[in-house]
């Protein structure tokens, strides 16, 4: 891999940042000045003091999107502050554009304190028509959502729902491979952070009205620790609120422990944690989606020899790449497009529907679209679109 | 003028939004994906981490300008509010971009509390290469650059430093037009906001060494109230600051009192305050500068009645438009091509003299380049960029 970050290095040192701000119309005469600033520019200005909502019609506010990170949990590189991150905020910003044609902007801010970040998101708010929060750490991400919800606008942590959504696509899609029901299908999440709960949160259907939810039979999610359990009195309240609705047999133990007759394996967590003899003690013909970058939580040759029916990872040199890129340009395409004051579980709950059905004949070894494809984006903003406009009625 | 309002309203609706944002680079493989974004991106985020100057070299941030208003004072519309101010700052943005190929992105912020504000500019600076305040209102807007000046990067409110800029620089070449000494004469300034202010310290030479100023020989400031003096207990402390430097005669009166013998009127305030006999009563060759938007404090027919030498006015559809589009993006060039960590005196005087001498022979009826001519803002930057690079040695 080490090529990859030699090029990137030299990319980027060439480029001086991969984004840009274009005009849509060239300045050419004295009128367009007149036109598209001074003194033209007042009657919009006044059109919008007299009813708010003409920001969406009069500016960019409509296809706008903060990529808001505080650089505390950046990649699998952790805590390395708001300057070190605006690398990964413009790239994010780059595949808003690329796959949704949104106007993205990174903000990197330069605090780690939620009441700041929150407070901070607020004020900026008019321009944006979303807020993307990206790479801020656990417990924090939870707070921090969670307090924004009232903005308006929709606030959506990608680290947490992004990875849920496109992983509750992956099982549906592997369910269907197999021949089974997800609600007969019980599952192991390693890691307990930002992703897992949230993974643990949208498999178990909460947040999600049941008529539209596909709620798996159970989930025990582990932290470094081994299962959450009844019995840990080390749980932060984050992770003792996980228990309200997974663990319902109360598995206690090592994650390889726990493992014992799951049918799927989902790891947000780091390398290699599991061998070939974890595998072959999970249920018959377990799924694997071992997502830790760049190394997997096991290796997919591995994971085959313990008898795995299907696998997937995070990478792009191996079949089912499970990515979010594959997910947050078209839930924001779509919350936008029907102007949603958030994003909630219903809307959530259309684009793992939409990325599922994408796949026309899902395979083994093909149960997600390749995270390139351009069809799937559009296909999820209008599943949402229309979510979020049957919510609203 | 209507039409412009109309013709305006009409593009922003077809527009919805003047700005946009584009990649640099096209995601057309995963192997662009690897290299733009992850893992690639790691070893930038890295580099950076190590070494925050990096940021400069490998981020947006050596590009880029935040537009920060609280919408308190906009245009001739006033305190509208940060949504309502949405379609100006794009519309600086655009500018930013059209004259310097600088990228701008506007930031319209939901409080108007100096504390707030300073603090959400600090937040989110990381980003960001300078920031261009605009449209706050006096005296909040003073406070708030101050406090900005240790951020790193340069904070400008271009109400106050680009319109003093180009009526300098006006005021240089009219003198030299009217073959006298800018050290000779004095002015009057009709407003004492943002503007009126910055106009009177600048023309003063305050904030710049006595070698590149060119100090008139006195300015009086005027207020709703009549001229600033000794005698006033009706002072804000901001008014009352002026006095150290300004009306060292102590002139007393109306307006309209103390214009009699005076070289120069420069209007920041309100239509329609003069007539010819004000102009009249002033000394010979009067420089009359009526910046008030859109009706100017005397309309150029009625001061030219009045015996006016020189009349410029911040309209286009007379001579000798002042606009301060000609100011800022050349600024903002200079400062971020030197790396500059503020715009301080030398820089503002060299941006002066790039103007007035970009003016090849400057005559009664074209005392500044036309506002859309594009040679200027890379001759301001390229004096700008050196003023810079001399401070730091």
């Amino acid at each position: 891999m080490t090529d990859f970050y030699e090029r990137s290095t030299i990319l980027h040192q060439q480029l001086r940042g991969k984004i840009g701000v274009v005009n849509k119309i060239p300045i050419e005469s004295q009128d367009d000045l007149a036109i598209a600033y001074t003194p033209g520019v007042a009657r919009p200005c006044q059109l919008i003091a007299e009813d708010p909502a003409c920001a969406r019609t009069l500016t960019i506010k409509r296809n706008t999107v903060a990529v808001v990170s505080d650089g505390s949990a950046v990649l699998g590189l952790g805590n390395i502050g708001a300057l070190a991150a605006i690398p990964v905020m413009e790239g994010k910003a780059l595949l808003f554009k690329e796959f949704a044609n949104i106007d993205a902007w990174p903000i990197c801010l330069d605090t780690q304190d939620a009441d700041e970040i929150v407070q901070t998101v607020r004020l900026i708010a008019p321009v944006f028509g979303g807020i993307n929060l990206e790479d801020i750490a656990a417990p924090r991400c939870f707070e921090v959502e969670q307090r924004l919800q009232d903005l308006g606008i929709p606030v959506f942590h990608d680290d947490q729902h992004g990875t849920a959504i496109v992983l509750l696509a992956a099982l549906v899609n592997s369910a269907r491979v197999l021949g089974r029901d997800p609600r007969d299908m019980t599952v192991v999440v390693s890691g307990a952070g930002a992703a897992g709960t949230a993974i643990a949160k949208l498999l178990m259907g909460q947040e999600v009205d049941p008529d539209v939810s596909v709620p798996v039979k159970d989930v025990v999610v582990c932290d470094s620790k081994g299962a959450i359990h009844q019995g840990r009195e080390d749980l932060s309240p984050e992770k003792h609120a996980l228990l309200a609705f997974t663990n319902k047999s109360d598995h206690r133990g090592s994650l390889h422990d726990v493992l014992e007759g799951v049918d799927v394996f989902i790891g947000v967590s780091k390398a290699n944690l599991l061998s070939a003899d974890d595998v072959r003690r999970m249920g018959a013909d377990p799924v694997i989606l071992a997502m830790a970058n760049p190394e997997p939580e096991i290796m997919p040759d591995e994971a085959q020899r313990g008898g795995a029916a299907i696998v997937g990872t995070g990478r792009s040199d191996f079949p089912n790449q499970v990515n979010n890129v594959l997910v947050f340009p078209g839930i924001f395409r779509g919350a936008l497009d029907a102007g949603a004051g958030a994003i909630d579980g219903k809307m959530k709950m259309a684009a793992v529907h939409a990325l599922a059905d994408s796949v026309g004949e899902p395979t083994r070894d093909a149960i997600l679209p390749a995270p390139l494809d351009r069809r799937v984006a559009p296909k999820i903003a209008e599943a949402v679109r229309q979510a979020a406009i049957d919510g609203k009625g």
